[in-house]
C-alpha cells in the first residue's frame, strides 16, 4: 500500500535517510513557501526530469538582514501542501529552525565576487545565507536535479557557481520566470502591495519591455537605455535600487547591450523591494 | 576480470561517477601524501569499516599561507602508491590543482570560532582551506565513513563541526595518533628535521608525558602544568607557538585539568612547526 502523497517530513535525519535509500532519480525544488505559479512551474519541471519530486518549505532566517521582512514574510503552509498535493509531489520537507540551525551552529558557505554586486550591494549577507542553506538542503536530499527560477537570476548563478566549485553532483537547472497576466513577475512579496502599488509595480516589467524595444530599434548604449528605464520607473513612483545590463555568465556590467545579455533590476514600490529581469534578444 | 588495484584516478568527474555508481559502503582517507604509519593506520581502519576504500593524495594549496611550506612540502607519489597497493586500497584519487581549483573558483566553506584559536591564531586562513577542500572531496566521493587522525585534533573537530552543520551524511571518525618508537608523533614534516633537531623534537611528547605525570601526582592547575612543559621545551631549544589545556568537545581553554581533557601544543623545532597532543587520564 502506498502512503498518501505528499509525505510531510519535519526531521533532517528522517528526510536524509529516506533520500539515501531511494533508488529513483530525485528532482528537488527549494522554496520559502507561500507558493505561486512560479514555484509550481518548477515542480512541474522537476516531475518531467525525475522520478521522485521533493519540495522544501523553509523560510531561511540567515538570508534575511535584521532590517528585513523575516517575521512578516507571508506563510500559508496548509495551502502550500494542498497545491503540492494536487501536483502529486512525493515528499515535502518542512523543517523547523531548531532542525536546520541547532545550537552551536558555526559553518558558512560563501561565494565571492558575484555575491557582492547587484542584490548583494544592498543585502550584504543575503547570499551567504542562501548558499549555506542550499548546501545543507543538497546534502540532506542529495538530488539529481535542483530546479530554480530565473526570477532570482543572481541567486541562480551564485548557486550554480557554488555547485560547480564544491563539486556537488546535483545538476542545477534554471527555469523561466513566470508572470501575472499583466506582466508583473510572480513573487510571494507581491502580497505586500496595496491596490495602487500593485498598479505602480507594473513599471518594472514595462521598463524591461521598453529596453527591449529601444534595443530592437537600434539603441545599444547601456547608459541611454538605463536612463530611459529610470524615467519610466520614477514616473510610476518606483525607487530604484539598481538597474544593470549584465553578461549572463559572468554577471559583469556591460556598457553596450548585445543579444543574449540580461537586464536585471531591483525597485522599491512603497516599502516592498521587487526584482525582475529579462534576456535581451534580436528579433527578426 | 578485476582491474589491478589500486585504480589511480586523476579526474574529478571520473572519480565522482565511479563513487556514485558503487553500491558498496565507502571508507575514505584524505591525505596530502608522503604517507607514514599514521596514514596507513587510517587506511586499515577504513578497511575495517567499509567495503571499498578510497585514499586521496592532494597537497591542497589553499590551506598553506604564502609564507608556509607549500612548494617544499615532501612528495613521493610512487612510494605512496606502493604502500597503498600493499594495503589493497581500491582507488587512489590524485587530482591536479587545475581539477580541484579551476579558473574562476570562488566558493569557500568556513567554520567560525573554533578555527580562530590554537593553530588558527598563527595560521589564520588554514582551516578555511581545509574545510573547503574536504567539503569538495566529500561531495566527489560521497563516503559513508571518513577517517582522520587525532594528531590534527583541532582539524578533526573543525571537520566534524562542518559535517554536522552542513548535514553531510558521512560519518567522520577520529583515529589515534601514531608515534615513532621514541615517542615523536608521526608527521610528513618530520622529514624537515636535521639529526639534532630530530632529537630535540622529542621535547613535544616528553612535555606531554610530564603533564600527565604531574596530573597523576595531583597537580591540576593548567598554569602550573603549562609552565613546567614550557621549561622542558625551552631547555630543548623548542620555540613555543602555543600550549593549551582544552575541553575535548568545545576546544575551550580550561583553567584546571580533568580526566578526559586534552593538552594540545605547537612548537617550532628550528624552522619546522610540529604539533602534538594527548588526552589526560586518571590512572589507577
Amino acid at each position: 500500500m502506498n502512503s498518501p502523497k505528499p509525505v510531510l517530513i519535519h526531521s533532517v535525519k528522517e528526510m536524509q535517510t529516506i533520500c539515501r535509500n531511494l533508488s529513483q532519480t530525485i528532482g528537488f525544488v527549494p522554496t520559502m513557501g507561500y507558493l505561486h505559479e512560479g514555484h509550481l512551474s518548477l515542480v512541474k519541471a522537476a516531475k518531467d526530469k525525475a522520478e521522485i519530486v521533493i519540495v522544501s518549505i523553509y523560510v531561511n532566517p540567515t538570508q534575511f538582514s535584521p532590517n528585513e521582512d523575516l517575521s512578516s514574510y507571508p506563510r500559508d503552509p496548509d495551502r502550500d501542501i494542498q497545491l503540492l498535493s494536487e501536483l502529486d509531489v512525493d515528499y515535502i520537507f518542512f523543517p523547523s529552525n531548531e532542525e536546520m540551525y541547532p545550537a552551536g551552529f558555526k559553518t558558512w558557505v560563501a561565494v565571492e565576487e558575484i555575491t557582492q554586486i547587484l542584490c548583494g550591494k544592498s543585502r550584504s549577507t543575503h547570499f551567504k545565507g542562501v548558499t549555506t542553506i542550499v548546501a545543507k538542503l543538497m546534502n540532506i536530499i542529495d538530488p539529481d536535479f535542483m530546479l530554480l527560477g530565473e526570477k532570482d537570476f543572481q541567486q541562480l548563478k551564485v548557486l550554480q557557481q557554488m555547485g560547480k566549485d564544491l563539486n556537488f553532483s546535483t545538476e542545477i537547472i534554471g527555469c523561466p520566470l513566470i508572470r501575472e497576466k499583466d506582466g508583473l513577475a510572480m513573487s510571494s512579496r507581491n502580497k505586500y502591495l496595496s491596490p495602487q502599488e500593485r498598479k505602480d509595480a507594473l513599471c518594472l516589467h514595462n521598463s524591461l519591455l521598453l529596453a527591449q524595444k529601444l534595443f530592437s530599434e537600434g539603441m545599444t548604449a547601456s547608459s541611454k537605455i538605463i536612463a530611459a528605464m529610470r524615467d519610466l520607473i520614477v514616473q510610476n513612483k518606483g525607487r530604484i535600487d539598481y538597474i544593470e545590463v549584465i553578461d549572463t555568465d559572468s554577471l559583469e556590467s556591460l556598457d553596450e547591450l548585445r543579444s543574449g545579455c540580461r537586464i536585471v533590476l531591483a525597485v522599491y514600490i512603497g516599502k516592498t523591494r521587487l526584482i525582475d529581469n529579462v534576456m535581451i534578444k534580436y528579433y527578426q
